[in-house]
């Protein structure tokens, strides 16, 4: 038993957090009188508008409900008939949306095995063998996760040689960007880094997400080559996508891309994760690969310490057959939450190291 | 040009409302630490039982984000392999939905024709033609909006023939909600109404409308077969519906269904489109098929009237073959609203009638 | 009781009929040794050289093995996401496919209503208020039955309105010819017609059918504009109607388009049917709303002789309602056949009328 | 250059040879003047009582087109919604089939690592860590290969092995037997064996090849336990695999299915390639891995030998890393065209090697 208070928030996901008080504001202000649905409202135009100026150039942006929606829009809008989805076989989309491209877009993802997570360009030229025969789905887009599902980054330089592989080969590039706020943090921390690694690099299209970084609920589809977002506004609403109310998802993203604000909570929670792994490294039984680069870390544990630490304070298993667990911090996450839990795991390794 | 001051909300939909303050402090009070995403929250599992409360019987929910989300989940969960969905020609899943349940459930919609939105037994009974032909899907759900998408309800006798027919048949009930709680009002204003509208006439699943009764978003699917929602998790997900922080859309459906609050908020708009109703039906010019049912009434007007007056406050046209048009009111409408709207009604109808 | 006796053939269907002998010995022919596989064969390059010809254009040919299979995969080919398919509420891929282009192109169809199974341009035309709304489906492909599933034709400038307002609204236009050799003979029989009425009216795609017309089994899709072809050689596959052994497909349309064999059966066919109006009409108690122009003719019959005749010969109903049936000739109809079902129609119409 | 006359008949696949005499024949005896279409005829009926004989059970037998449409058809009966397939990553459905299955299925296939194409019951125990998670598909049919891509086998106890692991996981089995004729000669050659490997060891549903075995054109869907196959008339139509004269399918069956031809031939291809492999694994630089199960060699050849050996008799390359091609024998293979073959090989390789 572990008899240290558990801290106030856990370390389960970025998705337990709740909203930033400025977004849950920008709600109730935007809760004002009626105003037209299905985004032909000022707040979605000015929320379209915030796009263009983060990107600096014109962007066509289409709200969406949540981060699956968001994938299997952009993929939609991307995606020829008989052709397939590339990505890593720790994709989001390949692994935790329950087939919902499969079903929705009626294509095949080709998942390619990665270690990290992170896909190399000579993988996707492998697939030049796949091209011209009719037995097989043609390779029509790349879809990367920027940060990746087990934490890291890909680098500028990594996005670049991977687009152009990828155009080289006549596909188009998507980005899963659920937590590229917090991808933006590690690769350099501005918005001259978001343009590097979409828009400069060759990126067409970016799910751009918002749930994981302090709002409410809202994803944004952000087509970085206007051409390719003719047929988004059909099939949004053709995939289930299309918010009635949506000035109240515009408001939240006006309010997360006003004065920085997304990457303030994505600096925020990138930090407490390596403040949790600077200060539980050192702890006798606590093993890491690696540090963290964005907001989560992957900690080994003495397998007996597990279930007591997460009865106390709850987490996600990673990967059963090493004893890895994922601790992921949020926006919210505060520095006496990160030594509370510290404090915990502490006490259960003294006991079953 | 009208001179007499714009009501200050249009009558143009009830999805142009915003959320009810209760609603909107729901969300704020949920917005509290964190909570386990996806639904593994208090939020939601009060949510559910209001449910359970509210149809007095074990029924299975599950919360969306929107209509056309709720529609799709609700029939991917009915439907067979080579079924089709029958509705009306005029049901929101045939002509407003952008074809998503034909994309997303691989099904044809048999709509048949309707003057007012409403099926009939013997038409459903002559599909039986169709069954046992490999040549033609079988019809597989029954689905009824409930209001109609024409502003009127289903009696409750008319609801009892359909569904035993639809049974018969060996079809499953579906009733499309958005304005379930308009409907119900209508109906005799009760919850017993509303389960006597439902589960007592044997419908299987309810599409129960949040968005356009006051909430900022959020839908219901519920099951009041339980056992039909065996597969109900996996769908929901893989159609793209599956909330990240359930909390905040369990928190709204948890403030509409406590005292009454969803009764109210539709008794409220029901009312206020009768008076718009009373106070224009005898302005020269103005003809009506017939007073409202539920919020919303379909004036006929000179032609030349029509544009003046939308461009002082907008409606949406209806007819535009028969110069008919869709004045519609919402939970927040007030008095003031009406009797500003029928005066420049009234000063519009000087001029061009 | 009918004493006189059956004719050979039956008057069911042109898909009873058999394969005329010089396809089956074609059939034969072919079987010489290997060839390689899935149309990478001589026979097949012969077909589409065929049907270059006839078409006195570059044209791009893919042979599937049914008329489903065939409508399929060309409108996969001519849609973009989101759009729907625009046809006669009579037409096969609406009524006869078990939803097979719901299913498998995950499209809604558009089935407008007509008396005789031909769209006119105007309710086309109508269709504009879809356009732009993100709301609804976008009609992307206007699909025409040649002949009709009614036994009519369209009239070459009637193809040539509808082709116009077709292509005038940003759509494809695609024909459905499962018996479009019918329809050439009826509207010219020659080689120019079948041109006048399909490339040089502006259709993009035809389903050039040939099970009906004396094959064993097979259709053409057959892209008019070749560029429309580019993903053809993928979706064909994918909606699996690849034929591995494809030199016995393609060597069945090698010998009906020689020495014009496919315009010989189907005028065989349709003078048939002609004879047999001819003959029926001065009956007492056979009524017919029209003469046939292909080769199927739709009499209506007192109630009580349809049973015996069909069980001494059998044929399919048309519009129970209406006591109306359908008799169809193939191919291979004789003269003999003719004259022994009329006799057994005047015996059974001299006790039953 | 190879100066040895070239084989007669190449060694690219099976399903470059045509019909056996005895089921053209066949074909011809049908084409015997009308019959109804789509299976309402002797033929058919005979056949599917062929298939009952065969499996010694009330199976119910649908006869397709080709492979891809048996497989799609077959899984879709066995599918419930969010459900996935899983197979090996060697499998024809997953790697040859353009992604039929996922457009027209709309489900995931999970695809295990094998190196042999064979799965085993540990790989798809595994997978239960996947159930009752609504973020993840769930396992729903267990698709194998006999024979295998690969040319290999599952033995009857492995067979057995796999069916009980699935089946205690809630899920179905299919067996893609495009080659199960050349499997069951492999395991005991006997209509007993056959039902060992299928209805014994618990297997759903059968893809019963007939095109790579000396069909004209055909495959069998066969529902071993018949309730499954209650919605496939339904499906067969929806996925475009209902022949229109299925007499002419159902014929060649029938004749495959008499005196035990469908093993005559498989056996005959089976022993070819073993006399193949046994006159060519002594030769220098060409080495095998493993003597031939069934009807398929995938020798290594030195780099420089197999162009110009491909270029005087056709072959397909199997593993380009490794050298490796695939020879593969035929039902009408000849030991002239073996011996004619080695002498190519024995001479290419004598300059090459």
């Amino acid at each position: 038993m572990i008899s240290t208070p558990a801290p106030a928030r856990s370390f389960a996901s970025d998705n337990a957090a709740g909203a930033h008080p400025v977004v849950l504001d920008a709600i109730a202000r935007a809760n004002d009188g009626h105003a037209l649905a299905y985004g032909d409202d000022p707040w979605t135009r000015r929320c379209e508008d915030r796009f263009r100026e983060l990107f600096g150039r014109p962007v066509e942006t289409f709200l969406t409900f949540n981060g699956t929606g968001a994938n299997v829009l952009a993929l939609a809008a991307l995606l020829q008939p008989a052709e397939a989805v590339v990505c890593s076989d720790w994709a989001h989309i390949a692994v935790d949306e329950t087939g919902a491209p499969e079903r929705v877009l009626g294509a095949k993802l080709i998942d390619l095995p990665t270690s990290d997570g992170k896909l190399r360009p000579e993988q996707v030229l492998e697939l030049t063998h796949l091209q011209g025969v009719q037995h097989h789905v043609q390779p029509g887009v790349l879809s990367l996760t920027q940060s990746t599902e087990l934490g890291g980054v890909y680098a500028i330089d990594e996005l670049a040689a991977l687009c152009e592989v990828a155009h080289s080969m006549g596909m188009r590039v998507h980005v899963d960007g659920a937590r590229i706020a917090n991808a933006t943090v590690a690769l350099g921390d501005s918005v001259e880094t978001l343009r590097a690694a979409t828009v400069d690099v060759g990126v067409d299209v970016v799910s751009f997400g918002g749930t994981k970084n302090g709002l409410l609920g809202g994803e944004a589809v952000v087509f970085l080559d206007p051409e390719l977002a003719r047929r988004a506004p059909y099939i949004r609403k053709q995939v289930t996508q299309l918010p009635s109310k949506m000035r109240f998802v515009a408001a939240q993203f006006e309010a997360l891309l006003t004065d920085g604000l997304w990457l303030d909570l994505a600096r925020a929670a990138n930090r407490t994760a390596r403040e949790l792994y600077l200060a539980t490294r050192a702890i006798d039984g606590v093993t890491y690969d690696a540090p963290p680069v964005v907001n989560s870390v992957f900690p080994r544990l003495p397998p007996a310490a597990i279930a007591p630490l997460r009865d106390w304070c709850f987490f996600w298993d990673w990967d059963p057959t090493r004893h890895q667990v994922r601790w992921m911090t949020a926006w919210d996450t505060t520095d006496a939450d990160v030594a509370a839990f510290v404090a915990g795991v502490r006490q259960v390794l003294a006991d079953y190291n």
